[in-house]
């Protein structure tokens, strides 16, 4: 059965590849269009199949393969082979909390709290925040779940003095946003979000289970109120394997 | 007076780090603080001087620096120590084109095209543009450079039939959006993008000159003429180390 189906995508894909474009690229597009078609679990055609059928070296289809697994399209179990992936999650356009995130996607959002603190403000955050370095923020470390999987580590600051005693409130199971506006009646309207790439440390890659090598999102994000008083300023690793940022461009004058 | 300036700045940082969070990320913030009031190029304290400072263990900073390099805000110079990096290019919020982009920086914007010519839309590609597979598109690769330094390797797809000849036009030094316009009368008018993060194949990173344990951003764009038609599929890889996504959220019924 297993090489059955093995067999007959195979057969179904493109026949031969191009001269005049590298033959890795063209092989990871191949790949995207079987991977499209097919369910999160379902088997690839083995790297050894894709080698013969278009008769190029096995470096060149593992390299494939490996891009496709660098961007979580796929995941490779030894002795196993490659799989697809679920597909990643895209973070929405407008301005949501990890929880009402998850939530909108039938998925259960969880919090593994790791520090939850007034501390003084360092300069960087505290320049975000707009207050004088040293002035109390909250500190809130968390892991964020989904379905029990770790997806994002959440470093945020909050200005304390704004928000007295959320530094005991229970987060393990809240919207932050949500919580805001119902106990302290602070709501938010807006955030500017920067994101880039950056290498785990062992730390890191452990808290989020995933491989050392896997570089991650990092999302820098300031959120303000409607009458544009910061609110927040958060760092948070994304899993790079599992995120991806969607964005909406429009021209200027067109 | 290296020595001197070096001493200065130790002096002005805080004295002591929290005991309450992980030292390597309050050394990265106070860092942080030291790369906002310099100038790129300029030096920052020694991982010696700093480990001696704050009675923390030199892995601890090296780890710390390190983590700032792979952001891109510091390099480090064999021998010779950390500098901070020039800052990052935002990605602007408008539909712009990487040439457009870098003259508004003042910079000057320039394109080693790699590959230009007519090609069977591969299936992932046909999709996006809304061809039958098959179907005769545009491909052009080419290594996008500002002030002559490698910054992006864009992958863009064009349908060849309504842009007739764009495989021969001169790229080398042309903003692709203003040349559609102004040679076939198409205007761009929105894109989707999606961003997400790779690992480099070791000849995209000699490509884009940059180490090949650099994590890059994959840019997915898909771009629309006014009547909603997908006038480009573009896949670029830009360096992670250079360059950051800027986006705006909005709360819903905020």
């Amino acid at each position: 059965m297993t090489a059955r189906r093995r067999g007959t995508q195979v057969e179904a894909l493109p026949r031969r590849l191009s001269y005049r474009r590298p033959k890795g690229e063209q092989l990871q597009e191949i790949l995207e269009g079987v991977i499209a078609a097919l369910q999160p679990g379902a088997l690839l055609p083995s790297e050894r199949l894709l080698a013969e059928r278009y008769g190029v070296a096995r470096a060149t289809v593992t390299q494939a393969v490996e891009g496709l697994a660098s961007r979580g399209l796929v995941y490779r179990v030894h002795g196993s082979g490659t799989f697809v992936a679920e597909p990643k999650f895209r973070q929405p356009l407008t301005l949501t909390s990890f929880t009402e995130d998850m939530r909108a996607r039938g998925m259960t959002p969880g919090s593994v709290v790791r520090s939850q603190a007034v501390l003084p403000a360092s300069e960087v955050v505290a320049r975000h925040l707009a207050l004088v370095p040293g002035s109390p923020v909250v500190h809130l470390e968390r892991v964020r779940t989904a379905d029990g999987e770790p997806m994002a580590l959440e470093r945020t600051h909050l200005p304390a003095q704004r928000l007295p005693g959320l530094e005991t409130a229970d987060l393990s199971d809240a919207s932050l946003y949500e919580l805001l506006e119902r106990d302290w009646g602070v709501r938010v309207a807006e955030a500017d979000q920067w994101a880039s790439v950056v290498r785990l440390t062992a730390d890191e890659a452990a808290l989020l289970q995933v491989d050392p090598d896997q570089p991650a999102l990092l999302f820098q994000r300031l959120t303000r109120d409607p009458g544009g008083a910061p609110i927040e300023y958060v760092r948070s690793l994304y899993r790079g394997d599992r995120y991806e940022v969607h964005t909406r461009l429009e021209r200027l004058g067109g």
